[in-house]
């Protein structure tokens, strides 16, 4: 019987050329969809909710797909992360990893059924970079004002036409309206929690290797859809605030522009995670 | 006039093909010593005190180097990290750090004269591993017990002959005693910190994505000198205490038997870092 099977999926984005399959590069997309189409013994093809860009890490990914397959579902994510980790695949064993494997009714599309998604973005804002950050954050050495950057994040939720923070080359979409349910900009640690979460204890300095966990400030952003590289444009501009070269008022202005030259800097893909995705 | 560079170097091991220069692979010696000629303007041959293996870290290798050099001293660091973050470095980029340059006698050397070092070697003792520590840390799903290590450990300690712990293939030595001044066992978190250090507020899970950063079990080892895989297989042999599978006591046995094939297993490269070096 054709099965309808929804996956979780985590991945470092450092090592792929993105989600989508290519013919010539290592994308999470191909990677998954040859050692799916192992574990379950024939192609496999896989609807991917976002098609995340080369260096952009997931937590969350969805993924669907449809067969008559041998192997039961709730066996697929072992199976499928043991032919992850082989040594075929290099540098990238086990730089993806499925964490669920369900079944779902025959209807069901992992991309179309999406009611919203949530992205953190990770700047590591302390003077210092040390080398085991470099592929998993954007490092802003100035001290940000999270005051501002909350003040300006607050002008950017609800329903807006955001075509100011849309890059060229994305998919065709009908509109370029979408709703931003949610920002919060918080001081916290690696792990992309805020501080007030995760207690202050982690930031530990030695004097010698090894630097602390705190030092982040993380920018959650929830909504209904995102246009192409909208988060990171939406942080480039928020960053901007911060480091006090625009106000927090000037957001209602970008917005109402719908130029995107008149918004901030795209900031670099390493520090984006697609954190969960909701149906 | 000729000076004697000693540099302070942290690196992400994953990258690379090891420390020592090699003619076809990146290795981190190969990839600093080109950028340090160019920034130098002539030849630059360093010596590093360890000759870390492919996946190792170092939070605080060293290395020098002689030369006649245009630039100061103080800038060179600042002028070669310029250097390694170059794009021409591929996923290298940024993977090497020079955390210091300072002028040192000229009969220093910066392997002969080192008195002492300490490694970390990072265990994450949780139930499920994640893709994004899969290249720093060696996964130990089954949860150990740390005052059996730390029983084993103490046996450890002192001035003994480890060829025990000496894996084939090394560089040729006199002997093979060596002390071990130290060794600590603590539960902590990713940055190599001890709980107790660390406070207890960063281990925070949330339902989707970003674990938390504790988990870890962090072996910290300092002596005058070590042979060839030695933290490895002192990790590897701690672990097996650790499970069950070998007394504490044994290890006056394993010591004594100066027999390698009586120790325990290699643990993994990606859980090690060259923490510090003492002169």
């Amino acid at each position: 019987m054709e099965k309808n099977i929804l996956l979780t999926i985590e991945y470092d984005g450092s090592v792929f050329h993105g989600w989508q399959r290519q013919p010539e590069a290592l994308t999470v997309q191909g990677m998954l969809e040859e050692a799916l189409s192992t574990v379950c013994g024939k192609p496999v093809e896989i609807n991917g909710t976002s098609r995340t860009d080369a260096g952009v890490h997931a937590y969350g990914q969805r993924a669907s797909f449809k067969g008559d397959f041998g192997i039961p579902t709730e066996r697929i994510a072992y199976a499928v992360n043991n032919a992850l980790l082989s040594d075929k695949w290099g540098e990238a064993a086990g730089a993806v990893r499925v964490l669920k494997a369900e079944n779902v009714s025959s209807d069901f599309h992992a991309r179309f059924d999406s009611k919203g998604k949530t992205y953190v973005y990770k700047i590591y804002n302390m003077p210092e970079m040390d080398v085991f950050r470099r592929n998993y954050c954007y490092h802003i050495p100035d001290e940000l004002d999270i005051e501002a950057m909350r003040k300006a994040a607050k002008l950017i939720e609800g329903t807006h036409d955001f075509k100011c923070f849309e890059a060229a080359g994305g998919q065709e979409r009908e509109t370029t309206v979408r709703t931003i349910s949610g920002i919060t900009v918080e001081r916290g640690n690696r792990t992309g929690s805020g501080a007030e979460r995760a207690g202050d204890g982690s930031g530990v300095e030695r004097a010698e290797g090894g630097r602390g966990e705190d030092g982040y400030v993380n920018i959650r952003v929830n909504g209904d859809g995102f246009l192409y590289n909208m988060v990171r444009i939406i942080t480039g501009t928020l960053a901007e605030v911060g480091l006090g070269k625009r106000s927090p008022e000037e957001m209602t202005e970008i917005i109402e522009g719908k130029d995107r030259t008149k918004a901030g800097h795209t900031a670099p893909p390493q520090g984006l995670y697609l954190e969960q995705i909701y149906y």
